[in-house]
Formats: C-alpha cells, sequence, structure tokens
C-alpha cells in the first residue's frame, strides 16, 4: 500500500505556527520521522490562514527536500500554488511531486489539468463534482470516471492517477462508509487507475476515533484499494497496515512484519 | 455479522476436562459468557480424544440449553454424532442447529445430506474437496456452487448455507490469504449463499496473531462477510467487530457502537 504521510499541513495548528515562526527543525523532524515511519510520498500543504501561501510553500518545500529525497505531495487549494510548487520541486532536482488534489469541479480542472499535461505530475483525484460530494457511488464513480478520461487524454498513465473515493462521517449518516467503499469497487473494478483516501473522516463526532479508522483502512484494504492518507506516525495504524501487507501476499514470508514483531512496533 | 461463538470445543484443554469431568458450571458459563458478548449462535463440538462423542454431545447440548435459548451449531467429524445432536436440539424443544460442517468430500455430503434435507438444518459448508483444500479461489468456488446446487436441490433456502472459503497460515504461504478472500469475492458475486469463517487459521504460526486475525476479520467484511466463527469474548475483537457494524450501516446512529464505547468495551 502507498503510504502518503499527511503531517506537513498548515491547517494543523502545531504546523501552522511552525509555518509562521519559520521553525525549520519542527518542519524537518516531521519530514524525517514520517520517511522512516514508512511513508512513500510527503503531503506538503502550507495553507495558512492570512499567510503568504506561495511563499509558505516555497519554505515547506525546501525545508522538506534539505532532509529528505522523498517524493512529495504538493496539497493546495489553489492552482497557482499549485502550480508554483510543482515547478520548485522539479527545479530543485525531486521527483515530479504529486498534485492534491483535482476534482470534478470546473475550476479545479482547469487549475490542474495544464499542470497534468505538463509535468505528468500523478494527481489525487477526488470524486467531487460541481454540486458537492455526490449521495451515491454511482455518481461518484462517474466523476472518477471522467478524471481518468481527461488525465489519460492528456498522456498521464491511469496508474498515476489515485482516486479517492471520499467519505464522510457514519455519525451523520449510517451509509457514509458503504458509499465510499462501494465506489471503491466500482473503481477499482472498472478503472485501471490507483485508488486511496483520506479515510479518517469516517469517524468524525465519534469516540474512539481510531479503532474506526483502523477498521476502515482494512475493509478498504479488503476491497483492493492501493494507497491511504494518514497520520503514519501512528504505532497503531501502522501494525495493523504491517497485518495487512502480510495478508494481501505483499511481504514476502512476511519478512517485514516479523521485522516489526522484533521491533516492538506490532503492540500486545 | 453473524457471530458464532466457537468457545465450547471439546478440542480445547480447559473445555475437554469440563466434558470428561462432566463441569456443568463451566460449560454453562461458557454458554452464558459469549451471549453476553454478542455471539448469535454457539458452536457445541464434543470431541474429546478417547471419550464417547455421543454421550459428550448429548451431555453438551443438555447443559447448554439449560441456560440459554440461543440457537446451536451441533459441530462434529462424525455424521453419527450430527444426527444425534440434530435431533437432540429438536426433540428438545430447540431452534433447528447449524451444522458443522459440510464439504465437497463425499463422506461429509453422504452423512449431511440427509440431515439438511429432513431439518433443512442451516450448514457450514467448507469449500475443501475429496483432494483437499484447493489452491485456488476458481476451485474453491466450484465446491461452494456444487454444495449450493446440492443443498439448495432438497429445499434449503440459501441464505442458510453459509460457505467458509477456508484459510491457510500467511506463514506457509504468502498468497494464503488473497486466495480466502477471492474466493470470498467470488462466493459473494455469485451465489446467493451466506458466507463465514473461522479465520484465525491465517496468523498460525506468526507473532502478534491477534493483530493479524482483526486485519483479516475486517478485510473479509470489507469484501461482506456475512458471519465469522471466533472467540467472541476477545474484548479487542468484539470493539473492532462494533466499528465494523458502524461502518457497514448495520449499527443505525451508531447506537450499539455508542452504547459499547459508554461501557468501556472500545479501549483506548
Amino acid at each position: 500500500m502507498l503510504l502518503m504521510g499527511e503531517s506537513i499541513n498548515g491547517t494543523r495548528k502545531q504546523v501552522a505556527e511552525a509555518i509562521q515562526a519559520r521553525d525549520a527543525e519542527f518542519i524537518k523532524t516531521l519530514a524525517r520521522d514520517q520517511v522512516a515511519a514508512g511513508a512513500s510520498v510527503l503531503d506538503v500543504n502550507g495553507g495558512v490562514a492570512g499567510g503568504d501561501e506561495i511563499a509558505d510553500m516555497t519554505w515547506l518545500i525546501e525545508t522538506v527536500m534539505s532532509v529528505t529525497d522523498m517524493r512529495l505531495m504538493v496539497d493546495s487549494a489553489s492552482g497557482e500554488v499549485l502550480e508554483h510548487g510543482v515547478k520548485l520541486v522539479i527545479d530543485k532536482g525531486g521527483q515530479v511531486p504529486f498534485i492534491n488534489s483535482i476534482s470534478g469541479e470546473k475550476a479545479r480542472i482547469e487549475a490542474c489539468m495544464p499542470l497534468v499535461e505538463k509535468y505528468k505530475t500523478p494527481v489525487i483525484a477526488l470524486c467531487l463534482s460541481e454540486d458537492g460530494i455526490p449521495p451515491t457511488a454511482e455518481d461518484r464513480y462517474a466523476v472518477a470516471k471522467e478524471l481518468h478520461d481527461l488525465c489519460t487524454g492528456v498522456g498521464l498513465p491511469a496508474a498515476d492517477i489515485w482516486v479517492d473515493p471520499l467519505v464522510l462521517s457514519v455519525s451523520a449518516d449510517s451509509t457514509a462508509a458503504m458509499v465510499t467503499m462501494g465506489t471503491l469497487k466500482l473503481v477499482k473494478e472498472n478503472l485501471p487507475v490507483s485508488t486511496t483516501g483520506g479515510l479518517s473522516n469516517v469517524s468524525f463526532g465519534l469516540p474512539n476515533r481510531p479503532l474506526l479508522n483502523r477498521a476502515m483502512v482494512a475493509m478498504c484494504a479488503g476491497l483492493g484499494i492501493d494507497g491511504a492518507v494518514l497520520d503514519v506516525r501512528n504505532k497503531e495504524m501502522m501494525a495493523l497496515i504491517k497485518a495487512i501487507e502480510a495478508l494481501r501476499g505483499d511481504d514476502p514470508f512476511c519478512g517485514n512484519y516479523l521485522k516489526a514483531h522484533r521491533a516492538g512496533l506490532l503492540g500486545e
């Protein structure tokens, strides 16, 4: 499973403070810790309320790239910031970064498609349309299909389109997780794309969120999800992922699982 | 998810000792504890090496039925014991019990089909043929299809056929869990039966077995497994199942999940 580390995100209070204070050590530690924990992509989001997002993103990317050559994921609601971030990473000799994210919204498509076409950036493709998050799996799948057609149309390999079926909280709607999983199933069966998700929304408003989040990740893993956007520093989640990889046959002779056990990382 | 409590099983040392000593309180407590923990079916297996299995099964069933009217699952390798157990439960006014288990083996089919036909007993249907456990999902599915045809052919509703895709340990074969899940998928897509499994074999020979077992249950739950044969007294597993049921939309307004949280059953 491709683990996308979500922790360098200006919408989180501590990270926002580090960005504002230009606390490079804090960001470097976050980057190093996520790489050590097993992230294969590092999300970088400089969206601090009231900040200069281009300047913040520039500083974040330079700071992270000073300690790791791990692949980055430029994360912004602004097309301008995405473009700036992608160019900066490439100019500095980094691997072409992921874009987080394109969706079925017109403005996002217009902002992202030139980057996808020019740089062949892998993209997180949210199953979200102009009218919001569709309530049915079929309608979310339709967005995934549209984004697949658009991105492959400009030469992006389908495997670089990382469809996120999106999830709402089951506290508000009992069917929320099933719609997500239904979308995942349709996408897996019908499109040659990759799949991922920031799944922890599912537990919003409920107690024992980590338990629900782990259950959701494992259930989606059963359905073949290819990646996940998560806090790779969460030990229980990472122990679960080691177990999932052993069960999915992605860990020959359970080597990583046994190694994690010997390192005391599996708990119990 | 239909939870089949596995704990009253003479192959377990403490249970064997209780059977031999006719320690009714031990068995009653096991029965009550499993019902309290959320089991909807109680497996009863009197197979103690060197014992008189008919006498032992009789005592077990009478003991369990003296404290609960929960549905039983008569579990034996002997057709004679199965028949005796089924008749006894029905004679004593219990619900028609499950049979654990039929399989694609000739001898098992011959032993079980008369009971299925006569009493319409729900059955655990193991994806096991005369040649052992088939190595591929397709061949396991073929056994499920054969058992479906046989049982529905004598009037058993398809939903009362509980196909167990079987699982071997991933420590011996990295693809073991994937073959199980592949079988589950084929069965769910093609047969109107129910599905279940004693999934804990998957972790045999590995450390931190409960972690692997929970991951396996959740992954199979993502694929829509309808039941599981397990130790319902395991708190972490049951917390996970509460989470799974909330995520599958089987727990309106997350009522049971919140109740379990308030009762301190979800941990963390």
